[in-house]
């Protein structure tokens, strides 16, 4: 019986998450991580017997969570059939919303992403209107794969700004005044009334999409840095991410490097958000250019009008330019710093390191990795890899279809207890 | 069938690790929560069939791990079955070792602390030399109880050091270089071949205590902090013990809290350990002593013959004394430095501190806390809670127990995997 003959009966009808069991699980952990599975897979996986793996697989068919896939070949005897999860069951979409830039995806129920818009964006005003224009881009998005509104079963959201998860809202976001205490989850939920809607901050969804996509695949802690317009952190702790209790873990952008530095619009001085990122580059780059130290920005904020960006200051490094070098080592040796104390705290077997600043070459990450070596402690840096992610422009909308994937199905552990898997 | 009459059969011919299913897992995690359950009781927490857990019962009551421990109220028919864990199964010993001193207890397998020994000893030495000591006295314990030294199933150990957790020895520790590679596991093995021996960082075994039996037990992301002579964190993130990549997470002591500090012996300058822990507090107080900036502390230092302890600082602080209470000031202020980096990186909902310098009263509490909320994002400290630890001189024992308890039985999730319960 091929696939497409096949029609999922009840969890058509069924609202996500999907409730499912121990057992249940383990079948879906395993179809992830391997695509198509013969029961005889699935009792060496598992470690059941071959009548439980029977009964488990048999649960699933009936109820158009899986479906065959064609036959493998034979050991011996008939051939195995192969099962694979139903993908026609629905679609996810995933969403990366950025300080000035949107990024969405559709997926498939194995997170194969089917297609992506881009476009420039604002966060500053409105949520209704921004959103609204999101809806828009997820029917394009639909309707370039064939699926109606209502196949969309999850969508992945990753904000720039504090997350309270379990309540899927921004508490207090800087970036995003207008969204504070906004419900995205319901606001989604109109128009896409099947849909389950997952709320997190971006750098989690970033270090979700290196952990489930990325080189972070197998690692069970690292820490994933997004440095941009503002500087924070994502955290896998025992392959779990680490929210932290309210949510807030990662907030790196506020921790002090220099008790004489400058206000911060937190209200605190020498924080490492505006001493290094994105914006502080700029400002020290607009200094060399106007006071001539940097003969190449000086050329560069001439033909732009007076402006200098932080990639600007990037490309007079490239040029060989001994102020701009100086200006990103120095960023390099402030983040150097913070990371070099997570290091010994919460000693990760990598660094990755991602946002805006992850195409600035080696002169940032030498600057960072000096550092740190030489600050923590020889035990936390023997086998410590800091690198740049090299998923960093996809890690975003991969770690959203990761997180819709990962609560699409839920585990009733006990009467009162879901875990996402 | 009273219990005293049960007789364990298999389990007593096995050694520990003691694998289970993750039904026993349930079964053993609820006994341990609730001390006595009936099958009714069991059905509630597990949801599962009554069958089911008659099955599960049975089969764990045949094979000597759960007795029957009474009858409970009837609710209706012929009064129900109270079982418990099979006590008479074995002990279990937790070893807590300090820089300056040995603390060790013996336990049943639900973790009751039965009786303990403290005493003097010095980590400096041979580890042969100080682990025969610790043998003896495991010997006296068991002897206290009517144990047979066979009877002891598993044996928990923290060490003042950086332990390499899989292989269960320590790594360049600064405290104890003669024990660096050797296995303790194995030297004790020799001395209690059926006893399952684990080791531990001295502040992560604290932490397990503090998630075991102190104010952590209902908390999922916490941070331990023990100050005296060094200064380390334990870390739990989603309620587990996060140890890192290499075992070192939580080695706070050697983060920067000042550039132009002192060198420290780790070969970097200003680290927190070096500026704020015991010995910064009695050199310090020696100065002021020596200069009559303290008079308090001058006489102390002429009684004394010259010399000044961390808890003369203390108790000069109580005295009203100001030159006293701003060494102790300075030292919560650059504690407080690290803290609140870590809180705006970790977002726990609570810091217990611990070690010599927990009962140093409000002083120093004070002075961290301020750090902590001037600096740290509000998120992030709006429910944070900073307090000495309330079990803090029993933490590290009963962590020891807690870690031994932990790894005796291991639940089989998959053919090659084992997890601990």
């Amino acid at each position: 019986m091929p696939a497409e003959m096949l029609q999922a009966n009840q969890v058509h009808e069924m609202r996500p998450p999907f409730r499912i069991n121990k057992d249940t699980a383990q079948i879906i952990r395993a179809l992830r991580k391997q695509g198509c599975l013969t029961s005889r897979d699935f009792s060496l996986i598992t470690g059941w017997s071959k009548a439980k793996t029977f009964q488990v697989i048999d649960h699933l068919f009936n109820n158009g969570i899986l479906v065959q896939a064609g036959e493998a070949m034979s050991i011996g005897g008939r051939k195995p059939r192969l099962f694979c999860l139903n993908q026609n069951l629905g679609y996810l979409v995933g969403i990366d919303i950025g300080a000035t830039s949107i990024d969405l995806v559709i997926s498939d129920l194995v997170g194969r992403i089917l297609q992506r818009i881009s476009e420039p964006a604002d966060v500053r005003g409105k949520p209704e209107l921004f959103l609204n224009r999101c809806i828009e881009l997820i029917h394009q998005l639909a309707a370039s794969q064939g699926c109606q509104p209502d196949e969309i079963l999850a969508i992945g959201i990753g904000v720039p700004g504090p997350v309270d998860f379990a309540r899927g809202i921004l508490v207090a976001p800087p970036l995003m005044p207008e969204w504070e205490n906004f419900s995205i989850r319901e606001f989604l939920h109109r128009a896409f009334p099947k849909a389950l809607v997952v709320v997190d901050n971006d750098v989690n969804i970033m270090a979700l999409g290196e952990k489930w996509a990325g080189n972070g695949v197998n690692l069970d802690h690292f820490i994933y840095v997004k440095i941009g317009t503002g500087i924070g952190a994502g955290i896998i702790s025992n392959g779990l991410i680490h929210r932290g209790s309210t949510g807030s873990a990662g907030d790196i952008g506020h921790i002090c490097v220099d008790k004489n530095g400058p206000i911060c619009k937190c209200g605190n001085v020498g924080c490492l958000e505006a001493m290094a990122a994105g914006p502080a580059i700029a400002e020290k780059g607009l200094q060399a250019a106007r006071s001539g130290a940097s003969p190449f920005l000086k050329q560069l904020m001439e033909v732009n009008g007076g402006i200098i960006h932080p990639e600007d200051v990037n490309a007079a490094c490239r040029e060989g330019d001994q102020a701009a070098l100086e200006i990103i080592r120095q960023s390099g040796q402030m983040i150097g710093d913070v990371l070099a104390s997570l290091v010994n705290f919460f000693n990760p077997s990598h660094i990755f390191i991602g946002g805006g600043i992850a195409n600035f070459g080696n002169h940032l990450l030498v600057a960072i990795r000096s550092v740190v070596l030489r600050r923590s402690l020889p035990l936390a840096t023997t086998h410590l890899s800091i690198n740049y992610s090299h998923i960093a422009a996809d890690a975003g909308v991969i770690g959203a279809i990761a997180l819709a994937l990962e609560h699409l199905f839920v585990v009733q552990d006990h009467p009162h207890r879901l875990l996402p898997i």
